[in-house]
């Protein structure tokens, strides 16, 4: 197995920085359109023949260092019955929010043998076939709990917030309940195979660092903790999270993830010694020239150059519109860039 | 009239913070609600009855210490004819988006005594009347390009972005323009009796500081440059601005506002030294308790105590759910507030 990208999370010589990209199993590749063809997203990770296709086919395409498995955040929810669904062209929906005590009982806890039996089944086959490390993943709660109280994506988090400000003994509830779905299920993905996990907060950059701390750290903060007698690197990611990176390596994470906005040698600083870091191009730019790009691509590389534990990514996810082959050219750039010595 | 703002923009010696919130006019208050009914925002604009109204609501209400004019940063590119509307629930869209540098003919300058004659009626009967400073505005050339290239609000700004990486020239042509029309609409403003103006980059939050340097910089600097023989506060403002404070700062204004995401004496050292700061209290959580409401108030006045040059608001705009009797408790806090000394 080629094991770069876990020597990189543990912050290990590397021969080249490893690299792969969010979401890069579905979106923009013709092939995953092909077979996944219309409804819901849901539906396509339900079915482990076409959830281990679609996890391969960027690894066969751009021979990144790690393969994540094609799944979303709230198919652990959604497993449970809490009602949520994938829209297309939407995202994450809830037909009937979670709005007071009483929904605390939609949340019951998961077990994933009985629940996701298709997650394990498609990581269990996924192993069998992968020369390269597996990503498991899942939702932070408070990431989570967003959609599920907003009924859908959001760009204030108005009614997450005033839930936060007006009952907290509720809102702490509603985040132990999540945070045992997540633990749940990202053991179960650990068991069956998976050699890394990445925890997704990837709205907590819509909070102060004080509401981030009280509200949403303790949290996260239990996740790692019980994640930590399983021996497989921890990576914590957020959009726009520049002013929490401090508090979320504090979380407990081996590596954190960071978008365009902080330069990458800015947010080691934060992020503190002793972990990794992974990203930040910003995917937005993946439309431009080649030129434009590179150069880019390569500030990253400089800026950590000299330093173990970078791993190279987007500063968030592909999107639908990206060029696989514009991918595939920056793979190729990263796994041959040397520093200059 | 009441000038404790203006001095306070100016890092002058007040008795009180003062306070405004951004978006104050319209939203959230029903005698709005009441005047305006249905239609595009935009029909609301242009009657300079309807819109003095609106600009007085809140002031009557809340006992701000500042109004801000009710219009919209769309006003002068709908203007001259691009094509822009506000879709109500929506935001501005542009039915037929910038797209390539035949588009530049769209955006011819602006003749505020022709094109926007209303808005200058308006601030004409506002002044005439207010006992405290009005406020103009205006969209900074980033975020108006944001509307027009991506066709209406947009997370990502891909489209935009694209156009930044792949055509430098056309896009310094459309900021040009837009520098332009900025500037005409501002003095125009200024010239009929605002005695500030606020200059929103709202979304320039999005880019990484080397982006915001190369393709956003120059044109904000222009803008401020052009205002500086006016001898009005320049504010300057946008989201989820913490990486980039410091050349928003360098841009030229008085004032930078920051959001909530940034502690506010954090903000400050950013900001830099003989300028003023504005804000921030996140929005978001004004449907919470009152007893945690008045908690993040005090804690942002405690982190500016001592220190001249603060004005108190939102770190974004009021939402039309917010309950105008909590807005009204935060001003009367804010303005009885002193710190122990």
């Amino acid at each position: 197995m080629n094991d770069t990208f876990l020597k990189a999370c543990r912050g290990e010589p590397v021969e080249y920085t490893p690299v792969w990209f969010m979401r890069q199993a579905g979106r923009s590749l013709p092939e995953y359109r092909a077979l996944r063809k219309e409804g819901s997203i849901l539906n396509a990770i339900k079915d482990p023949d076409i959830s281990t296709e679609i996890t391969l086919q960027p690894i066969r395409r751009y021979g990144v260092d790690a393969a994540i498995l094609y799944s979303d955040i709230v198919v652990p929810v959604h497993a449970i019955g809490f009602g949520v669904d994938i829209k297309p062209g939407v995202g994450p929906v809830a037909i009937d929010p979670f709005r007071s005590s009483s929904d605390l009982n939609r949340l019951r806890s998961l077990n994933p043998q009985v629940d996701t039996p298709y997650v394990l089944e498609t990581i269990q086959r996924l192993v069998d076939v992968l020369e390269i490390p597996l990503i498991g993943f899942a939702g932070a709660p408070f990431t989570v709990a967003s959609y599920l109280i907003e009924g859908g994506p959001s760009r204030s988090y108005q009614k997450t917030k005033a839930m936060m400000f007006s009952d907290k003994s509720l809102w702490d509830s509603l985040m132990e309940r999540l945070t045992d779905i997540t633990i749940e299920s990202l053991v179960s993905q650990i068991e069956a195979g998976a050699s890394a996990v990445q925890l997704f907060d990837s709205w907590a950059g819509s909070l102060s660092p004080a509401q981030y701390e009280q509200f949403v750290l303790p949290h996260s903060q239990r996740i790692f903790e019980a994640l930590s007698e399983h021996s497989v690197p921890r990576i914590h990611f957020g959009v726009g999270t520049g002013e929490i990176l401090h508090l979320m390596s504090a979380a407990g994470a081996d590596v954190v993830g960071v978008d365009w906005r902080v330069p990458i040698d800015e947010a080691r600083k934060r992020i503190g010694v002793g972990k990794s870091v992974q990203g930040n191009l910003d995917p937005s730019i993946l439309g431009g020239d080649w030129e434009l790009i590179s150069e880019e691509v390569i500030d990253i590389l400089k800026r950590n150059a000299g330093q173990h534990g970078h791993i190279f990514n987007l500063g968030h996810g592909v999107t639908p519109e990206v060029n696989p082959d514009v991918l595939k050219r920056i793979v190729d750039l990263v796994h041959n860039f040397r520093t200059a010595s």
